[in-house]
């Protein structure tokens, strides 16, 4: 229980990471923390679960400290959550960990509600500093979690729903989930929505942005594409994408989380 | 005196905070490196002093080194200041450290004349590397305070003055000190301030940016006023500030660091 | 061998840095991580490369992780290279390395072909997370370097050319390398170059920026200029660069990487 990762929607332009950090420190002095991410767009509770699920395989158990809370201090639960492979999420009970969550089942949950594990003062707009990390920080210190409140009941924490690919008139319409600093757009499509669609490796398909279309490949890796040509591809995590070799798809496609396309084959 | 704590405008697209901490770990790779931020706008000496000062209670007790230095390689001395509290806080002598080490009462000041303890070769621009933090990691180390340099009077370190609130005519006139990631203002008000306007938590306020008024509640947090509403609140760190419940308060009034903003009850 | 310090072009907006630390962390729980930068503009293996170059001297032995890696998935190797001063580089055979690693002698070099030190499944499109990412934690815990695969002949490893300053008609002609985040410009410009142009400190050139010419002074750090004026000097790095002595040069020439200067004594 000795290491903590850490995602958040504050950036690093500010202090609240460091800060953050120098809380746990105090209490935790062995304790190593990993930084998952702060660019978390501000306030984006679906796209900071979706980070923290796909994260999850390749960090090391402990305990996921998740911080994006535009409720804070309104009547949302503050709540810790132990999964079947004995990870500890704590956080906002907001969504913002189930999706990482219950593909491990959830086992037990707790409502922070144990205020010797918090700071003295706990101001009304961070508890991310005054509450969260204190929480983390002793877990990873040997606190039981049993200690840190009240029960919940696990079927009760707030689980957001996720938008779904579908197929109409031969066409699959998709939802932008994500953009990374590379402009690749990740997509809510599996690999059985592009069989639905009878497309396959070389193949190609348009790509409808709202009202400009674009061609692409199918391929498996950027250089699939000629330099400069769209593709589409299972990225590395196991989720459909579009990206340019050598170039930024959403600055060409002006496309944004929450935007959707409509895939065909052609 | 393991732990160092480490904030710079220097970013993290460049690879200066790297290096530093490269130089640091080769002096004293026992030593704990916490970054507090390395977002402070570029040469924004007092930015970086208020974000410094309100950091440190929640920052394990230590080293804590400090670079945002527009005179680098001109006559500003290098120096190291010791507080009562036992802190030490390391960084050029231009105001940057002493919003903080007054905070606790300064009982030492060294100019860092000791070449000893940088690297062979001090650069005239980047004594962070060169200068700074060699000094924080080799105290991080072990070295003796008064082995660092001469002597210096804590009183002829350089001070910044803050920006004053006033009451002019029923209204505070406040300055913005801080926009965050959230674009919440951080205002130089204190509770005293706002008690003196006669405003309590659910008031209303106006507030005048230059030529444009807007309409805020008074409150304890950002749900307290309605989705896309202007609040006034004490911020967690204990001073007032602007926000809008899910929005981006520094986007709609286009104030920055700097900016008066009149404060009115209505 | 227990320290890695990583570059990339990911930025931490996304969750790749934090992801790879998680892997190396599951695998060499002992090793200490730093963050060299992760801010190299995306795909640009050249600026990586001279970064990487520059910070090395300031770094501590080690596994060296850099990717900046435009062919991921394709037919570039993967390679590892150790020097004769014992640093171990771990990237993309695409010249990201080489910068450093000429500078103090290739041993011996290896492409990553042994499986057992990859995750179990390899993406096409993130070698970072699958493949670099786990071996340079397996050399940090210890694994040998013959073990990491076939043997490479060090002279096929690909280098870049980097664009060379020249004299025209008395005067320099210089390329911009990098541009920082104080928007100084560095440029590929020695101090032989600068004594062949036969200015010494406190003399003036005239810079031009394709049409605009520019007045600044040679000096040695910025408050050798006055505040608002250009500066020619010999950065912390040796390299030549311009700046504004409390300004943003690159902001007020709009140049950038790759753009030409023409220097002239007047």
């Amino acid at each position: 229980m000795e290491t903590i990762t850490f995602l958040t929607d504050f950036g690093l332009q500010d202090d609240f990471v460091g800060v953050c950090r120098g809380v746990m420190k105090r209490i935790a002095p062995q304790a190593q923390v990993i930084d998952v991410t702060h660019g978390i767009a501000p306030q984006a509770v679906l796209q900071g679960a979706l980070v923290l699920a796909r994260a999850i395989p390749y960090l090391p158990s402990g305990v996921h400290l998740a911080v994006v809370d535009p409720g804070v201090g309104s009547e949302r639960r503050a709540a810790a959550v132990r999964t079947a492979a004995g990870r500890v999420f704590v956080g906002p009970d907001n969504g913002l960990l189930m999706q990482a969550a219950d593909r491990e089942g959830v086992e037990e949950a707790r409502s922070l509600t144990n205020g010797s594990y918090h700071l003295d003062r706990v101001s009304r707009t961070f508890h991310a500093r005054d509450l969260f990390a204190p929480v983390a920080a002793h877990l990873a210190a040997g606190v039981a979690f049993g200690d840190l409140g009240d029960e919940i009941d696990p079927e009760s924490l707030v689980r957001l729903a996720l938008p779904l690919a579908r197929v109409e008139a031969e066409e699959l319409v998709a939802t932008v989930l994500d953009v990374d600093r590379f402009g690749n757009l990740g997509l809510n499509v599996s690999s059985d929505d592009v069989e639905a669609l009878g497309v396959g490796d070389g193949g190609t398909v348009e790509l409808a942005f709202e009202l400009t279309p674009y061609f692409a490949v199918v391929g498996e890796t950027y250089a699939d594409a000629a330099r400069g040509e769209l593709i589409v591809y299972e990225d590395s995590y196991g989720a459909w994408a579009i990206a340019i070799n050598g170039g930024n798809a959403a600055k060409l496609t002006e496309a944004g989380v929450g935007d959707e396309v409509r895939i065909r084959p052609i």
